[in-house]
């Protein structure tokens, strides 16, 4: 991955996976019930991620299905305002709907999301309408947990994961589990464990990897020792304001730290994270200065009120990283 | 119906059927992709028609669905504090949704409904979740038409009837037709007729009779003549702006006018009328003072934002009536 | 109903419901388990009844769906030979499948059928492959409980129902319950009800009217005081081999009993007494009479091996009555 | 694999996916219209692999889901009495029913077959239905591609496979592609080229190569570079009366005859040569003997009325080579 001008690459990053609404409310730190006002934001992981590195000034594209309705034309004008890449955004012709996530914010600690997901249109994007063309031409494929989730949308990101091995271009796999939709634990492990054995980078939450093995308080010298036996070079495994570590297939391990901030909300930390650690990667930077960036990006965002509007820029990342107030510290 | 003080009954009216959300557009005369913010309200015609009727003093109940979530819980307590009885209203335990409705108005003329309606936790009502004991507490059992759109709510209404008519109790049908859940317009057409036919009044727009004939078109004259073969004694069918005709089964042709309002939307047109006719009914006034309230309360309607908050106080109507500006006059 | 020559309606009866394949067991009086060899007949209530009245001499017709297969090619023809009019059987173009029937015979007693039912073809008949201009050229249409079970062919028999109403065609209500493929025991109860209510002439046993009314031990005087507050004329209950009952709405209460017979299986019982009965009727026969004929036809099918090839001719079945021999008699 | 005396292990195989019914033609040369009746057999591929294995003297185990039924009976005895252990035969208590598949034999060249697999149990064996302990007991792990058709029994497939890579058993892919139940080629490519890219030796028609590769009359030297490239160390690649081709890791390819033989029909022919094939192997012979092993056992089943009872003795195998009648030759 490079934000260089020299390349034969279009694309530093390819997302692929759900990109919907988030309806957050207007009055917070109180229950839902209460909340009378929201307002609209685009949300899911992946859409997050594709508009966060393109802020950050990398060439990013995106591959999903939306709702032929007022909020999927909403959601393709805002992503191309941001500068993503929306040519291999497909309509939806079979009447699903936008995925919806309203959001209650009780207190910084006691956040929850109300979901729509129940036929989402996301969930409907079949393998055929992956383009092997497209994703050759991306230096990363950035694959989101959560549209494993079903069919058709589960083959579409294995046919991707496919397409994207054979062309030599590298898969990073953001686990970004959410629990709605999944049929079992059985079922999310297995797939999980699929394409994290095939990935070569792997970023999540030591609760997501988790989910991944299928048990309870696993250890990252567990998870990294199982997954170096395959596929991936890089593995990030986040402890939420405790750090993050990343673990490299040659035995390094690399920590960093939180940045201490006025935390408004913890939606939005992930993407956030994942986008600022991959641009820095693409940078050339350091694992050590990546994470920082990740740290960073997603301090900022939990202070903001929505996910994607509060993406940040490169210096406002460099902000917080120069202003070194770190969290648990 | 009677709102009277010496009563045997403890129910004016039951209604059966949905409960959902409205969420109206803040910023309105705009397509919906540039409404960034939305204003959550209850919503669905025979809850609108519970809290109409019992805003103007009849003692309402509702039978219906909800969601186990902050929506639901929102709806249960908006109806308890307009009065309506919440006894039954039952808790969805198997993850059925709230309905939604996004309201776009473009322009008075140009209205549009964006639904969410797969799964929703009404459509989920199960017959055996609908008491008899409870429908012979009321005068009257307000039946909607969007709850025979599916199994087992549709089950559930039709044993709603049995149970009504068993006990004595008078079927009101409001037809409330909304395209969406509804497979076909031969199976939307065999499940209207065959409620038609068994209730005492029926409630609709022209074009919802079309619906109930499978026909585009169909007269008065045809729609009358069919149905009072049957059980109904009262017809009444709305021409918009051209005012609203109630057939008796004696003969009688009764006509009233529109009145005249500045419109802002023409949601909750229905569910006002209804309301207010109704309540009329129930006070023992005449077809023609009926028609007259149910007029009024319609054109006080579709000149406020909600559909529920907006339901108004018997002084307004009168009010109304009294100013008697005639639409189309 | 009447097959007698001069006559402007083409056929006496048209039944609407299932056609489908049983699968006889060659070796008998033992497990299935143990059957090793199956011989193939055509099943299915209403096919049943359209077969028998045609042997009989009456005109018949078939309303139903089939799966494009050899199974359906092989009901078509069979039918077609027993001389039923098939000109309204419909190709499902769905890939649904031909419903199967496996009968284990263990004893006369202890009798058993495995049901294939999933995605049957007979069940996706559409309300709108139901021709009214067909429907109106037969003296009856006999409806089986069986189509109800799921839509569309629910709706399709509804509205064969309406069809019938408005063109002056007797309903006749073959219980026929199975209780593959309904959901609850309230659902089909509120089913059985709205066409019993809406029939002319119910056929059933008793077990089968406690299925209409959901509850456990009826007895025939809550159950024709119920039916004949509706449109039946005739209410017949069958108890086995303590005989059968008529019910007429005058007040007439004809009991007949069972034949002595050397029963091999019970399956097809049901519909050689239809049949049979249906027949008696229509040559103007007495109530009486028609109950024996019933009766009769049921004691030779029940002595045979299939249910559809076994259906007696009128000889057979006078032979029976002249014999006289009386079951529990 | 081995059926040798000293050994740890208590299996040589380990077959996993569907065991069902076939419902055999009696008359046969003509139209399944026209056949009365038929004789019942146990089916499905993995089962008779595990059955033909056994009957060679190999120790097989099977691991599948039942239909509580006669026909779950019939075919757990089979397999127990053919000596296949059939302790993780777990039976299914969803309603779920047996698969069933009527064979029609019009000439040896037409044959067809009439698919009862919706809602089949074999299709709802779980992931947690699996037990990884069991495998572990195997030498060699038999997979069967029609389990890859639909959830849960994918899931199940797919950990059985992560089980066996871990425990250090052989995954053999039996490609045993049906069209029946699958939702479109690419689905089926997917999970095809992601099974045979973790299997130990695969073994499958050329048509059944172009269905996991997607296209239309691909080559051997494609399919072995491009399998090569991944797990596989012997693909066996079958081309009918041609003969069959086995090409190893270490770029061997050694092809073997079909014998001539009566051909009664074609069914049985794919899993008489598997079952052969592996026995062979897991007696130490070479691949060209084992070649030959399963040319003949095919040659055998396809002269025989069905496919599980017809599966040979080591002698008859051992006769058809000696014999050495090869067909096209």
């Amino acid at each position: 991955m490079s934000g260089g001008a020299a390349d034969d690459k279009r694309f530093d990053l390819i997302a692929i996976g759900r990109a919907c609404i988030d309806l957050n409310a207007v009055e917070y730190n109180r229950p839902m019930e209460e909340t009378m006002n929201f307002t609209k934001y685009v949300g899911g992981s992946p859409a997050n991620i594709a508009i966060g590195v393109s802020r950050l000034g990398l060439r990013a594209g995106f591959i999903g299905k939306l709702a032929d309705d007022q909020h999927g034309r909403f959601i393709k004008k805002y992503l191309s305002d941001a500068g993503v890449d929306t040519s291999q955004l497909i309509v939806d012709r079979e009447g699903h709907k936008t995925g919806l996530a309203f959001t209650e914010i009780k207190s910084p600690e006691e956040c929850s999301i109300l979901m729509y997901r129940d036929l989402a249109a996301d969930l409907y994007l079949k393998p055929e309408e992956v383009s092997e063309g497209y994703i050759s031409q991306a230096h990363t494929l950035l694959v989101s947990g959560t549209a494993l989730a079903q069919s058709p949308s589960r083959e579409a990101v294995l046919k991707a994961i496919q397409f994207a091995k054979r062309q030599g271009v590298k898969v990073v796999f953001e686990l970004d589990y959410r629990p709605y939709t999944w049929k079992s634990a059985e079922e999310t492990a297995i797939y999980y464990s699929l394409v994290a054995e095939q990935s070569d980078i792997v970023i999540g939450t030591r609760d997501e990897y988790d989910v991944l093995e299928n048990k309870a308080g696993g250890s990252n010298e567990e998870t990294t020792g199982y997954l170096f036996r395959h596929k991936p070079e890089l593995i990030v495994i986040k402890h939420g304001v405790d750090g993050s570590y990343a673990y490299t297939r040659a035995g390094d391990v690399i920590r960093a730290h939180a940045y201490r901030t006025k935390v408004l909300k913890t939606f939005g930390a992930g993407d956030s994270y994942a986008s600022a650690f991959l641009y820095a990667l693409a940078q050339g930077k350091d694992i050590e200065t990546a994470l920082k960036y990740g740290s960073a990006s997603a301090s900022i965002v939990v202070s903001r009120h929505s996910s994607s509007d509060a993406l940040p820029q490169v210096e406002d990342i460099e902000a917080v990283i120069a202003g070194h107030l770190i969290a648990n510290g």
